[in-house]
């Protein structure tokens, strides 16, 4: 890390630091899910990406409002994580022609997306929760279901396809 | 993409294109828990990593076997997303000295690996049926139970320091 890296002491200091790198993920996956949303051929995958594009900009706000409630200014710190998945999704989608195998790579770079947001909210409720913080923790919640149901959504788009395809063969 | 990067054009080539990838990611994944081992102090973590180092090497195996099952020879392929989200668990790590605040980002690490290897294997699991490979897929159920455990066991460590938090506070 850099000479102006402040070290991390507490718990507190950690929770601060995972805040602002999914700060930083949620205005990069607003961005991708833009891209994604005018790639996307099947109507339904489509609708989801845009209501989960609404959703991600009202995630971005909920994460204000946990930085003004700890006392600490909105900031963002660069996550390498976020972008390396955000990378991977796009160099397989940069890949495919075909419009169906296509939304099957689009399908799984978002749940790829899910995952990586579902670790870290799912980790910093439990941080908030042991630093006594139920406010924080209650608002965070709210995005973690959010994020559950788009996986749950994502699985159960790739689960009607898997259902059509046996539908064909045994046709 | 390189010029020499064959396009992906089938549910096939998709299927290959992201087992090679978790293949890839499998190697680094065994070599980051052996410098996580290391730097845990909580017996019951460390003992934690150690298991799931030994897992990996079988689902490194494992792997193997559903390449040769498909008829493919078994090659890594690069995934920014797993080098990524181990940069990430390492520069978050390399910042800690308190042992305590340092497990907690080594737990938070793991969990971000492990919601990694959920996605991929969820999706290999789903692409092999809908390709008619119950065998591929049932390779594959294997590893993902485990890796789904292994994030139980992650979530149960963290609770418990939660509790041993709240039993210090109300003491």
């Amino acid at each position: 890390m850099g000479i102006f890296t402040s070290d991390i002491k507490t718990f507190d200091d950690l929770f601060v630091s995972v805040l602002q790198q999914i700060y930083y993920a949620e205005r990069q996956i607003a961005e991708q899910l833009q891209v994604m949303v005018g790639k996307a051929t099947n109507p339904e995958l489509r609708a989801g990406f845009e209501q989960h594009l609404r959703e991600t900009e009202n995630q971005y706000k909920r994460l204000e409002e946990v930085f003004r409630m700890h006392g600490t200014e909105p900031k963002e710190a660069t996550c390498p994580a976020i972008d390396g998945i955000l990378k991977a999704g796009n160099s397989l989608a940069g890949e495919i022609d075909d419009k169906q195998v296509l939304d099957a790579g689009l399908t799984h770079a978002a749940q790829m997306v899910e995952h990586y947001e579902i670790a870290q909210y799912g980790t910093l409720i439990a941080w908030a929760r042991e630093m006594g913080r139920q406010d924080c923790a209650s608002v965070l919640q709210q995005t973690l279901e959010e994020e559950k149901a788009t996986d749950a959504k994502l699985t159960r788009l790739a689960e009607a396809r898997l259902n059509r395809q046996a539908e064909l063969q045994s046709a």
